[in-house]
């Protein structure tokens, strides 16, 4: 590759000759690893016009070079960097000494810290991955999906999809989301009523800004999706957490002087609990007897493989109570960051307002990606597969772990992608996390998900939405046989539900 | 299209027997407008499982609808909306009442009610659009756009992008970034040093939060991009608006106190002046002084085809000050979405944690496109043709603003895409565009950018990145003749710099 002239700079502040600092220029860029062996040099005339000096010049400071053997030359065909050229440090420090700065005091306010479970990156190369929400590769349909991709890339729609579309969002994905998607959980919401959000996270995120300040209390589930926990601390207000019981979140739990309440009806995550009708009803009362929010984030209902996923919280709410949090992160693949808020128009413009003003809106080209992929039905057709690949996969799972005498917390009803598991008492299952990946085997360990300082350390999540049937029974022996190694410790004290 | 059956519900409270439950469901959903004329139903053997109900009492439901019209049957092949089915009223209100909730109050934070200059979004309808900041399809490359998408959609690629990336970004576009596009701005940055943001809008929000608390205090430059301006008074930080004059933002107007400095050195937007060297300089002396921190954002250097761009200020930086904001929207397209943010580790740190509470991670198949678009030199070549036909452009647009005696209050010394324009005193620049529109021409008025109460209300800008050559000097004329309308009544006081 041919290194653009635009790429080289004389410092103003630099000493020297200007033969010299054209050099040194060149050498640096070598040395920083920024240019590499084999690419090659402008000419010198190009590099001089550029540079604003005599072609002399530079070809005196290329001959240095060539002599040095930073450069090699092919005769008439230019100059390259030579294959001698002293090689890069590993490690290339971009200043030499420290910052100025002192970045404890001039970062306002902090982020990082949160207790996010980690994955390792490569993930993918390992034998046994029961971890969860990542997207199997063997079951997606990317031969449709590309063809998807193609199409929204044509003229008429890629000139429509340039633009900046400033708050607004794709309407061919809203139309079909408003249509098909709701209506499958029995929702009826008009365009107004619908923002498009960088996935469900990006959702529960704008929720959290438009409708928490520092005076107003939220409630959530305790056990929870950590992510959830860690927006609601950033955004300062305070926050209850609400045990579950083997129904959900239980109406009577939560606090009097509540704002707003996020729950997981559907699939409770992570115990995967559904909550029951009646259960959801007593909810919304109590919701109202506060006049408290619910935000209901109803992930993985595209997963209901055993029976049909009862309706929607919001399909039961007449008071405009219920805001609701989608995703198609669980039923295409995460990183692809599409999901949708769904609530009353006053709340659903502040939260366009808000997103406008962090990003404006998600890219034109996924959206209508998605919007072809669901409207040629693709989308449903992927979940039948998925549906019947898991519902395979359960079973098998299913099997091995009642074979091997491990104790499930919770299964979904209804089907989902995880069972939620539980160790003896006295058996960490961070340290059983990290046995087994030395062993080939990912498991998510429970901890993050608890709330406050005395979290159960005896849980864990064992997803099958990656990992292929035929490897699901070798790989829940090895969790049984690290299992049965580390509760040597205190396997007799076997308590009761969290 | 077929219906899908799980777009059916009973509502588990609905009154009355299952056979009319089910007709009311069917009307309701013609009514509302969600299905649609011709649309296919399940057959009521399936929608008979699916709801749980006998076959007799669905076939029953769909015969009573078949005589009320509302359904139609092709023989054997089933039931499908009819042709003649009640059309759904134009405005389908989700819900009967009003919402329970009083939103006034639900709402904890506000974020509506920023001054964005809107466009109409079908600018690309009128005739003479000097409009900033959108694509012109015309120059951009289209078919290597589509092919890198391509590429990136294969086997390989689209494995790795599906999946989850957490906080982390495509390893193959930030390599790019670090080693040819900052190269080319004087800048070396390791990949801790760098992060992708959904454009240059999302860069400078993130800073926002992780730099500026109640407590502190910002300066901008006045007048400036006015979605910089929302997203300051959103953090709630003290912000003192800095005029600036013919080289930028001078450094000595700076107040003592102030924690952050955002400027525009390469082009200040929207006057396009070019901050001088020697200023430069003072600019990072003066915030070494106060030990603030600046933000650099170095939006639309790739635009500077009438001489090379001076390195940014970030380049100069020694101490870990300069904080970089990058974008491709102006170079490739705003509706892609795609900036990044280039600083010392321990800011880009608290970046990254934020990014990823908000949405996780930019797409990985836009990072990727972008990434191959990039490396395979489309960039490069979009680069050089677009300077070219900006270069004949404004030559057009110079002579026709001459020619029609309207004055430039700022033009860039390197090139740019728009003019920033000074109408007489008395001229209310938002009167003036709205003429214009009414006549097919799109102009920017100038109100939005400036701070304070007392705003000057007769500048405008002046764009042809949307507009071809050809339109121009037609277009300015429309200008010329409305402005003379309008200046008919302050014509005489054309008085100084703002």
């Amino acid at each position: 590759m041919a290194l653009p002239v635009e790429t080289f700079f004389l410092h103003p502040d630099a000493q020297g000759t200007l033969q010299s600092q054209i050099q040194q220029m060149i050498a640096q860029g070598i040395l920083s690893g920024r240019f590499q062996r084999g690419e090659k040099l402008p000419s010198t005339r190009k590099l001089a016009l550029h540079l604003g000096v005599s072609r002399i010049t530079v070809t005196i400071a290329y001959t240095e070079l060539l002599a040095n053997d930073y450069l090699t030359s092919k005769g008439r065909s230019g100059y390259y960097v030579s294959d001698n050229a002293p090689v890069p440090p590993a490690f290339t420090p971009s200043q030499v000494g420290p910052d100025a700065v002192d970045w404890t005091r001039a970062i306002g306010q902090r982020f990082s810290g949160g207790d996010m479970p980690r994955k390792p990156a490569d993930w993918g190369g390992y034998r046994y991955p029961f971890i969860y929400g990542q997207a199997d590769p063997e079951l997606f349909d990317h031969a449709n999906w590309r063809l998807c991709a193609l199409k929204a890339l044509g003229q008429k729609d890629f000139t429509a999809l340039t633009t900046d579309y400033y708050d607004q969002d794709d309407p061919q994905l809203i139309e079909f989301i408003a249509r098909h998607t709701l209506s499958r959980r029995g929702i009826t919401a008009r365009p107004e009523q619908i923002l498009i959000t960088l996935g469900a996270q990006n959702a529960l995120w704008l929720t959290t800004q438009v409708l928490l300040t520092q005076r107003r209390r939220a409630a959530l589930e305790d056990p929870c999706y950590h992510a959830l926990r860690d927006i609601l601390s950033q955004s300062r207000c305070h926050v209850t957490p609400v045990r579950v019981d083997a129904d959900g979140m239980p109406p009577d739990a939560i606090p009097p002087n509540t704002d707003v309440i996020f729950t997981t009806p559907s699939h409770q995550c992570p115990t995967t609990n559904t909550m029951p009708m009646h259960r959801r009803h007593e909810l919304l009362e109590r919701a109202a007897e506060m006049d408290a929010l619910i935000v209901e984030d109803d992930y993985e209902f595209e997963m209901s493989f055993l029976k049909s996923p009862s309706p929607a919280l919001k399909s039961l709410d007449t008071d405009g109570r219920v805001i609701y949090v989608g995703s198609f992160s669980k039923s295409l693949f995460p990183g692809l960051r599409l999901g949708y808020l769904v609530g009353s128009e006053p709340f659903i413009r502040e939260a366009r307002a808000l997103r406008a003003s962090v990003l404006r809106h998600p890219p034109g080209h996924v959206q209508r990606t998605a919007a072809y992929f669901l409207s040629l039905g693709h989308h449903d057709a992927l979940i039948r597969r998925m549906g019947s690949a898991l519902h395979d996969r359960r079973e098998v799972m299913s099997a091995a772990i009642a074979a091997h005498g491990l104790q499930i917390a919770g299964q979904g009803a209804y089907g989902g992608s995880s069972f939620w598991m539980r160790a003896a008492d006295g058996v960490d299952t961070q340290e059983l996390a990290r046995r087994l990946q030395a062993r080939g085997v990912l498991i998510e360990p429970g901890h993050a998900f608890f709330s406050g300082p005395s979290r159960s350390r005896n849980y864990y999540r064992l997803a099958y939405s990656s990992i292929p049937a035929g490897r699901i029974a070798d790989g829940v022996a090895l969790i049984a046989e690290e299992m049965r190694a580390l509760s040597d410790l205190g396997l007799n004290a076997v308590g009761n539900w969290p």
